[in-house]
Formats: C-alpha cells, structure tokens, sequence
C-alpha cells in the first residue's frame, strides 16, 4: 500500500446516485450526521478506503479485533426518489498536506467510476452559539448555492476557508465535471455536536428531497447538552475555588505582616 | 493530482515576453504589487497553476462560491514596447521543501514554454524603517544586477539568504538558460505593506521602461499606515495601563505591611 | 534506497513458520522479548530490513565500527514441534506515517515469502501498575483471540489503539490472508521493563507450545526495579528539598514583616 | 529537479582517488576542515551537487549574485603519492530524513563513479573540553579503524551515534564494497570551531600521507577563542547584574517592611 486505494466488496447498479461525505472534523458533525443517516436508512457497505496517509495506529473493537483505520462507502436504493444514495464517512482524515489531496482524489475516483454528478461535503463551523446552529453552504456554481439556500442554510462568510476533505472536494471536483456543495453545521467544535449535525441533516434532507425521522437525534443532543453544563459546573467550581484561595492568600499576607 | 500543474485556458501569442512572479511573502509585498499592475494594465488570465502542495483548504468568494488554492498566470500585450508581460500571482506559497522547489519548476516550466529570457522575482524584505522603503536587488549575473542598480535599487547585503519561491526561481533560471532578477522592498513584514510595494514597482516599471500610474496605491497606503498607528497607540495603552497596575500592586503592598 | 528493501543473508527452508515481531516501542516490551527468545534459543540472522524511513543516523559498536539502522530476521528450527518460528526485531521503529505503513508491508512480504500464516506482535500497553504486568490481546480473528485468552492474556479495552508497527500489522495481515495477533504488557513505558516483557513471553510461549527457561530475566528485572526504586528516592528528596526550602522562604518573609 | 542529482563541470581522471566529505554540523568542523584543505591545495571543483532536500532560499554573494544551495566536488592530483583526493563540501545538510538517505547515496553513487575505495568522513562530536580536541574514530572495517588509530584517533564510545550525512555514508557504503572511516573532531558545538578542524585535519593528513601546512588555521582558531572569551564576559556581567538586581530587590522589601 504505497498510495491510497479503494477496496470493493460488492458491486451495486446505482440510480443517478449523489455522494454524501462526511469525515471527522469540527464537532464531528459530519462523520454524526453519516452515521446517523446510514442507521435510519439501512445503508449497505459496498467499498472501504486505506491510506498511509492515515495515522499509523490500528483500532481495537469490543471483541478484541483489531482493524486498519479506513473509509466507507454505502449506498442507499432511493425506492420513491430519482436520485439513490452513497455516503462515505471513516475514522480520520489524512494526516499530510499531499494525503489531503490524494484522498479527496481517490473519493472523487469513485464518484466518477458511480457516475455521481453531484457531491455534497458534511462538517462543522466554528461558531460561539447558544441559538439553534445554522447551516452554512459553499458550493461549486451558483444554481447549487441557491438550492442550499432555498432548503435555510445561509451564504458562507467570504473568505473563510474550508478546511480539509469537505473543503479539497469542492475544490478538485470541477477537474472531473461534478458539482459539489458544503454543508457545514455552527459548532463550538470541541465536543461531538449532534445538535450541529441535526441542523445540517434537515438542510440536507430537504436538498435531497428524502424524509427521515431526526428525532433520535434529540436523546444524544440531551446528553451532549448535560456534559457541556456538567463542564461548565466543573469549570465554575474551579474558577471559584481559586477565587477563595486568591482571598485566603491575601489574608495570610495580611496576617504575617 | 500528484503533482504540480498548469492549466492553460487560452493559447497566446507573446513577443519576447518578461514574466513578473510575486506571491504571498513578507509584507505581502510581492503579491500587492502583481495584483497592482494585473488591474492597472488590464492584464487577462491565460492560465492556472495547482498543487498538492498548496494548504489544505478552499476559499470562498463572496457569493458563497468556492475554488482550490491556485496560482495565475496573466498576460499583457505592450502596445508601445519590445516586451510583452506575464505576470505570475497567487493564494498562497508550497507548504513543504519539496514542494518549493516543484512550483518554482513549474513556473520556469511555463517560462520556458513563452520563450522567456528574463523572469522578475518581487518580495519584501525584512527591515525597520521609517523611511521610503529602499529597494533591494539581486540577480544571476552581474548585467542584469546593474540594470537593477541604474533603476535605484540596492545591492543585497552578501549572505543574507532569499526565501521561497522568489528566490528558488533565481537558483533554478541559470539550468533553463534563463536570467533571472530579484527585487525585494524594505517591509517589517507583519502587516500588508502597499508603501514597500510601490517602492518595489518604481524600480521594476523603470526597468521595464513601461509606465503606470502607481497613485491609486496612496489610499492604500494612507490605510495601511493608519492601521498602524492605530496599533501602536493600543499598545502604548496597554503597556502604560500596565505600568499603572504594578504601581498600584507596589502600592498595595506597602499598604499590606 | 528509496524504498524499504530487505537483504536476505542466506536462504532458509522453514517448516510452517510463525512469525514473531517486537521492535521498540513502550518499555522496550517487545524488542526484550524478541532478544531474549533469540539468545534463549540460539536463533540465527538470515535477513536485514534497511529504510529511509528509520532516524539518520548510524550506530558505533564496541570495537568503533560501524552500521545502518536496521532490522533482523532471526529463525529457529523446532525440533519437537510443528511450527519453524521467524523472529523479528529491530534499532527503530520509522520515523514517518508512510513509513510506518511501508515497513510493515515489508514485513509482511517476508511473512508471505515464507508462508507464514500467523504473525504475533509484541509490544507494551500504558498501565500503571504495581502488580505482575497483565498481558491485553487483541487479534485478527476470534478464533485467535480466544488461543490468547486460553494462555492467560485479557481482552484489550475496546476503543484502545495500538500504535506503530506492531498494530499496522494487524490491519495489513488481512489483505494477505495472513492472521495475527497483539500480546500487549501493561507497562509504565518509561524504562526498559523487563518484567512485562516476561508476561508476555509466557503467553507467547503457551501459545506457540514452546519451552524456554525465564529465569534469566529475573536479574534484568531485579536491575531495573532497583533503578526504577533509586529514582524514586531521588524523586522524594528532591520534593522534600524544596518543601523544606518553601518554609524557609516562609520563615524569611516572616522576619522580614 | 524532483531529486537530488550531479552536475559534472568538467571530466576528469583520477588515480586510486580517495574522497573526503565535510558538510556543515556541529561546529561546522567538517566544512571548516574541507575548506581549508581546498584552498592549501589548490583544488579545482569539478561537479556540484543539487537536492529539492535542502533548505528552500537560494545565497546572495558578495556581488549580488545568486545561487541555488548545493555541494561541491574538488578534485585534487597527487604529485608524489599514491592518491589523488576528491574532497566535497556543502552550503547544508538535506532537511528531511529521506533527504539524508538520498544526498548520501548520490556521494557514494559519485564515489563508484570515480572508483573510489575508501570514503572519510569529517564532523564535530559534541564534548565540553578545554583540551586540544581529540579526534573520535569510527570504520566500517577494523583494519581501517586502526589505521585511524596509528594516525592518534581514539575509538569511539559504544552505542553513540554519528549523526547525519557524515554518519549515513558509513552506514550506506558497505552496500557499494567501498570502505569508510569517520573522524569526529571533540566540540562544544556552538560555534565554529577552527581548533576541532585542526585536530581532524591532523590525523587526516597522517592517514592520506599528505603534507599541508596547517599553522594558517591558527589565526582563526584566535579569533574563535576570543569571540568565545567575549561572549563568557557578557555572560558573566549579565550574571552578576542579575545578582545585584536581586540584592536591591531584597532591600527593597525590607525597606516597605
């Protein structure tokens, strides 16, 4: 394996499918949102991704079984819809500059060899906020901008940088003639962000025209939301012990002189 | 993408062309000063360079669009002169060694290809000064240095090294036969610096006994030098707020005992 | 060299080899082990693996000669049993990702070369601990897990990577259809540690129904809890030196007030 | 340049040629060393070596010109001995690990070239002394260690190693039937260091059996000593204005007390 590849498991006849694509990064908004969506929709494994531009460590499952760092393709046969379903999501991004590009390449690869005309790239934004997160969209034409914004994301601030796959996709996909667009969810970005992920599931359902129930979501949004004030309690408590120390300190001098 | 390449979108017929390469650097001074002359002279975009040795990010324009970090080619046909220009910008230098030394090759590459004999390397270099910033020259023979010289640069001080692509072009232009100039403006290099900039345009447009207005830079400049004093003035506050609190905390102590 | 090569010394006809593997890494676990075995059990070199991917630098010997970082291939004949057994260890682990995925192919390929159907990495696992090291498992197949769980191993806790050559080659093993196995000894990591390496020799040799006397180690390990005793002591004085200059900075402020 | 390569200036014909490498390290003894014996000798440079390894800016000399990192080949005849020598010096070393591996093995590619049989290799090894610099032996054969030796070289200490390009072509030669000795110069390493290269040249010349006379390198070895003094002198003073800094600091607690 000197070069990232693509290894096959079945092969599947596929209806004008989109590519859906969503790695770890920010609030891991993406890789929640991919999840989410291949459990809801039954999606089938069909390919995996490997590349020594991955970390070099190997993962252990609950059996003790030990497996390659890795992507996966799934699809998803659109009974009702025009347009059938791949969704990639793994374990890491590349970690080298050149790894960025080559496996945003070899995910557009398969696009190309599945004869996807459109790619739409999942993550987060970083972004203070207490309000419902919004969606930002960029995207590789105007016509797909307009489609995002129709289905409530907002125009991305200009010249903020996309980082990573989401962004190189969008940036390397009009080489091969495919449109892509970026969703990518408010997040404070340091904890996993299933709130986040919601908000770009609903902006993406609706682009794609599929119905999914999101209201799974809402159990591990509430326990997101518990860690975060738990932090927040610990983080105050420490604050204010060290507040009273600061006071205890200024007695003691006060006392010795 | 592997590699480093150039895609042309329109063939053009250039006579004995000069290529003027600035990119992001110290100062931002070689990339201002390209960006300057690419309006002023209503140069047209002929090609785009990509690489995998770009950072791993996208831009977004301000309607949301996004494109691949790239560099441009420009050209401009010189009406009244023996030289026609290709001018050479970009977002951004190689994030690796390898990489430099690959763009700088691909760049002399597209030299090569337009029959070009001289290629103007512009940059900044590091310097406090108040004054109009000298302009400082390099060269891969002592001819073109001179003509440097006449149009009132400097001789770089020996030793002091050149860094990046303006200056691996020089190292790289005597394989191709080719002759190769630098001219790097007196900058601090943290902020842009448009004044260093002109400076460096002065000597290259006598070089190149072509004429530019160069006053539309002044509003920039004027902007550029009140960001500045602005800066400055809240780091005197600063520093002299702090003064206050270690009087006061001297103070205080005295109090305590 | 551009690549991992391996230089075979003298060609060997080996009857169902498994392989053994334990380069540096946490505690030295592995490479005391595989030492160990190697001297135990007289094996002998019949390969060297070289890389541009180790550290540049060389090693001076004893007698102020000279060499390459390098791994070994040691085998040893089994006399009374079914399985040849291929040792591998080394001066490094390689010091880049693609590296790190290139040196464990190169293993493997010698691994296929032979028709090694098993592999087994040895290695360390971060654990404080006071009691006799235990020994963490995790495997490329069920089947093989529960032969390490048989011979006194535990379950690696899910989640847990391993990092390095001795889990990459788990997650390549596969794709030559070639099963293996990670014996991991709970390890502070800080020292060599003889002592965990012990542990997982004694699963390793249950596995393999090999005998080979451990008593030998027993004076590295009483070496090294003396050293590691010896540090502590340091440790301890040190902190009370400076509780002890803390109060006497107390004092000082005190006489000063 | 996707490599590092040569380029021949001119062909010559060398007897029984001996090379000698010295790049830039610790004290830069080797480089000092190399160059000095190219200019007592009169060598002529007839090759250069270029890497995209090396550091990414190219040298302005005294004059303004430019140039390209690299490494020189010398060659130098032998009147009276047995022979001729090929010397090679460099402005750096390679900046990245397969870098190392790389420029090494195009030395040695040269040295096959040339016919060569035995590669020296010169550098600095770091040692606080204020004695003449001894000079540190290390051979890929122990015939050729002893005849450092004889010529008052010491053995190295077991299991230190020779960092970088001086090291790597020991490390690499034997792979080339060609032998290699390193002498490594004691140096505090911060500096030049004119009084290690002495020391290496001493046993050099012994082991070639070739006159140079090397009392010229006195005056910089001088001159490295009294820039040296100075520097401890700075060093002192700021010591001790530290020190009375603190004793005013202690009165002026008192006096608020």
């Amino acid at each position: 394996m000197k070069e990232t590849f693509i290894k096959e498991l079945t092969k599947v006849e596929l209806k004008n499918p989109i590519m859906v694509e969503g790695l770890p990064g920010l609030g891991l908004v993406g890789k929640i949102a991919i999840r989410y969506l291949v459990k809801q929709l039954k999606c089938q494994k069909f390919a995996y991704l490997y590349s020594p531009h991955f970390p070099y460590f190997v993962l252990v499952n609950k059996k003790g079984n030990v497996r390659l760092l890795r992507g996966t393709f799934y699809f998803w046969k659109n009974e009702k819809g025009q347009n059938d379903l791949i969704l990639f999501t793994g374990d890491s991004q590349a970690q080298t500059i050149e790894g960025q590009y080559e496996i945003s390449n070899r995910i557009l690869d398969m696009a190309e060899q599945y004869n996807v005309k459109l790619v739409i790239t999942l993550g987060g934004y970083r972004m203070e906020t207490k309000d419902k997160p919004k969606v930002i969209a960029a995207a590789t034409s105007q016509n797909l901008l307009e489609r995002a914004l129709k289905a409530n994301a907002i125009v991305s601030p200009m010249g903020s940088p996309i980082v990573g796959t989401a962004g190189l996709i969008l940036g390397l996909a009009p080489f091969r003639k495919i449109e892509a667009l970026s969703l990518l969810g408010e997040t404070r970005g340091y904890l996993p962000d299933p709130k986040a992920a919601k908000s770009v599931l609903e902006v993406l359902l609706k682009i794609l025209n599929v119905e999914v129930d999101l209201s799974d979501l809402d159990g591990e949004i509430a326990k997101a939301e518990s860690m975060v004030a738990r932090l927040q309690k610990i983080e105050e408590k420490r604050a204010s012990q060290a507040e009273e120390m600061r006071k205890s300190e200024d007695k003691k001098i006060t006392y010795i002189s």
